[in-house]
């Protein structure tokens, strides 16, 4: 069986992602980061999400992504309502953030000799966020094939992003199909102390929406 | 004044390096990452280099890289002698390493609106860690543009690795030149509990013999 390193939030998308690297016959290596994010409880939703769908392994990394903020995720910047703002680039953005996600993943397919590396990056719903778009996947695909022992060897990490083109309608009928279980994820940037969504971000709204548009039940819960 | 980013791992590479970034008129901005390595002295030598050469911040990330192993730099594997090996890759390589600094680097950039970034990779010494090779270093600074606000505002991050081609007798005679004062560097991989470099390791014998050859007094500190 081929090994695969799947980078897991404990969101929606990335369940899903991660559903799917195990439909295409991947053992599994679920790989979380632990960054001072406001939202902590995504890393609880990743380790029941890794325990639900079956992985070979779940490494949960800390980094520091908040020593130089710039990011309403990590930083007192407030998270805005869905829609508040209407910036290129959203104050959600947290830089870099998935180039450092994948150069760890980069790192640890490479001691587990995996050559595939699943993201759930998504270009309809954030096309905003500059690092989710397939350019910079297709790119950083190749720095990852040159920066490594893939380079001498003369093959290359494939990143595979399942969700690229596809709306959280779609995702979550996907997902749905492999039996994914979204009651225990979490997308929500804002929640409360006990993990519930707040049901206003640009997060929870286009969660919403698309149980909505998909047909399926919404099994979130939000504060009253 | 410009601001710059500098990779500064307190060894002497990174540390001619920001005495480069300082003499092209950049503010500098330091940044050394704790991974676990077994040279854990090497922080200690980049506050002092920091200090010495003079920058603006200087930001010390913890990172886990030992969590997946993979290097005899970060494990139980020992640190072989000079010329003990001959493998493509060396056992000191640590996976994606490079990869990882750089993503750091570029979020650091990105917060303080920096658009150069420095590292002290060096082809000549190091040719066997593909993330010191200029292809790599080109191919990141592609994906740093297209996975940041650099994308959507059309301009680029420059990855500037001034000792790319330098031998270590010409990086020892630029650092003087410029004032660096070797003696508070580490380079040894494998230094014992008083940080006393073994001058035995790969990274000795590279050092020991560039001061040789570069005609400037070896100031490191060797075990008896």
């Amino acid at each position: 069986m081929k090994k695969a390193v799947v980078l897991l939030s404990g969101g929606l998308d990335s369940a899903t992602v991660l559903a799917v690297a195990k439909s295409r016959g991947f053992q599994c290596y679920a790989m979380s980061f632990d960054y001072g994010q406001r939202h902590e409880c995504e890393l609880a939703a990743a380790k029941k999400v890794a325990a639900s769908i079956g992985v070979e392994d779940h490494k949960l990394v800390k980094i520091d992504l908040c020593a130089w903020g710039g990011s309403a995720l990590t930083d007192n910047i407030p998270v805005p309502d869905a829609h508040s703002y209407q910036e290129k680039v959203p104050v959600t953005y947290v830089p870099a953030r998935n180039m450092i996600f994948l150069a760890f993943a980069v790192a640890y397919a490479e001691v587990l000799e995996a050559r595939d590396i699943f993201i759930g990056v998504n270009s309809v719903d954030y096309s905003g966020y500059p690092d989710c778009r397939p350019e910079f996947i297709k790119a950083f695909a190749r720095a990852a094939k040159l920066g490594t022992k893939a380079a001498d060897e003369d093959w290359e990490y494939t990143i595979q992003s399942p969700l690229q083109n596809l709306s959280k309608a779609e995702i979550i009928k996907l997902g749905t199909s492999l039996g994914v279980d979204y009651s225990i994820t979490h997308s929500c940037y804002n929640p409360d102390a006990n993990g519930l969504a707040c049901g206003k971000c640009d997060s929870c709204d286009l969660r919403r929406n698309g149980f909505k548009e998909a047909g399926v039940p919404d099994p979130t819960r939000y504060q009253k």
